[in-house]
């Protein structure tokens, strides 16, 4: 299972009651964080999750609001006594604009390895799961991320009985290895069925809607995406700062045919996103404005 | 009059409800701005004073607790339209730490002008108010600061009919101006008593408690001091971090003669920093524990 928690909902600027934009996950013991503004670490802290097991952060673009928490963080972390690296992935020129924020938190206790992005797309395998990045638009560059579960097949009992597999290898085969044993080679697909439906969580900010983003965040059952002003008649607005309206990003979800649409990444001058709510509904029923903190834990669909 | 706030009281890091240590205040319309930490706008925002209107910024020391919310704070005065120059004081090295954070901010509608410290002591004219800089003891150079409000003597209306001042000249008489009318010269001296007690502020973390702490403090309304721990058991501690415990801050404040103190920058392991109040009041009774946004507005003693 993965527990999600969107760290914040503002956009441009933290607020006293509305932290900027991040994303936290956390699976089997590993965090992924997606973006760093100023005050990211305070709302972790608020939620309660720890600091300590952040092993990558992806940064969506580099823009102050999304990374400039960074160097905090870094310190904080080192308060924590981490020692184990830190993979930190971003756009090209992330390590450039880290470096010189860096400049406050310059000796750390724990390597940090950079992964920087100039591909349209690109998936990556990190601790089991797996990061898709994808290439947005906005006025600098910027990506949008997916992380990804898989699910292996179900392991048929009666299959690995038939061809009299030991019991000490099932679990390991289950797990998708190879096993040798009794003087023979016994291989998953032996036992186990066709692949199933994993947990898939989409992030997106920021962006005009381009149909990219549809076909990245295809079949999420969560997509979370910038909705920078909830009235559509600041389409215009939206366009000019290469940002969205909340009706873009209904839209995006519809065409992904996503489980779940979360808003996030509020102006400072939309102060009730609630009151746009259901003009997002309207063409995506399962939309919800996201607040600070708001938490879910996915499960596998039969979990 | 002098507007006081004392925008959080954390040392080290940001916690939920505890801001970094940062102070502010308000005179003749000018603010003066001392630190500014991860989340220091977001406390300025949350007691509701503007960005916009501060002149000048003091850093204390290029710690990341102290300077690490400087450039989003740049980028929010940025938005909110200021065009007049920005002053920023601090350490020696404070420009090349400020210029390395800025990547996130780099182009500004405002000239920001450095005035970079090396002295023990340093008298800086502001407008309206006189700043004075001195050197602490800490693990890297660090400054304390006091704001003086100077008053000039009383008008003496009598001396001035007397002296057969024009009525014309006495506002800026009472200013201290020289002023030539009716073919005569008048001096403020002419009509003035001695100058009175103004008002003082002192400000001063991160350190040991060293004796020019009191002779800087002297005489100050308030004097806001850092407390890193509570309980005088931590004193070894203190003594390791170049830091103070409570009975450190009150001493000072007793042997400065100030009027008031406030202790600030606790140590995320002091929970409940009021439960030390007690112990600072048995050396110097006016001391109070402070906490975020906690505000007063100085006037002249019979104003």
């Amino acid at each position: 299972m993965l527990d999600v928690c969107l760290l914040g909902t503002s956009g441009m600027m933290p607020l006293p009651r509305r932290h900027l934009t991040a994303l936290m996950t956390r699976y089997n013991g590993s965090s992924l964080l997606i973006d760093c503004g100023e005050g990211t670490q305070v709302t972790i802290r608020a939620q309660g999750w720890s600091l300590h097991d952040v092993d990558v952060i992806c940064i969506t673009h580099v823009h102050g609001d999304h990374i400039g928490g960074l160097p905090g963080l870094l310190l904080s972390m080192a308060n924590s006594d981490r020692t184990e690296p830190l993979t930190i992935i971003g756009p090209s020129g992330v390590k450039k604009v880290a470096d010189s924020l860096r400049i406050i938190a310059p000796g750390l206790p724990f390597e940090i390895r950079y992964k920087e992005l100039s591909e349209e797309f690109l998936s990556i395998e990190c601790d089991g799961y797996t990061l898709e990045a994808f290439r947005l638009k906005h006025t600098v560059t910027c990506y949008g991320y997916s992380q990804i579960i898989h699910r292996g097949g179900r392991f048929d009992a009666d299959r690995a009985r038939e061809a009299e597999i030991p019991l000490s290898a099932w679990s390991r085969l289950q797990k998708g290895e190879t096993v040798e044993a009794e003087g023979r080679v016994f291989t998953p697909d032996m036992v186990l069925g066709p692949p199933r439906k994993g947990i898939k969580v989409t992030y997106c900010t920021d962006t005009r809607p381009i149909p990219k983003i549809a076909e990245c965040a295809a079949g999420a059952d969560l997509f979370i995406c910038e909705g920078m002003y909830g009235d559509p008649e600041f389409t215009g607005k939206a366009k000019e700062k290469k940002h969205m309206v909340f009706t873009d990003a209904a839209a995006l979800a519809r065409d992904a045919g996503v489980k779940e649409l979360w808003l996030t990444h509020f102006s400072p001058s939309l102060i009730r996103p609630k009151d746009y709510e259901q003009v997002a509904r309207e063409i995506f029923p399962n939309s919800h404005v996201g607040k600070d903190r708001k938490t879910v834990t996915l499960t596998f669909d039969d979990e």
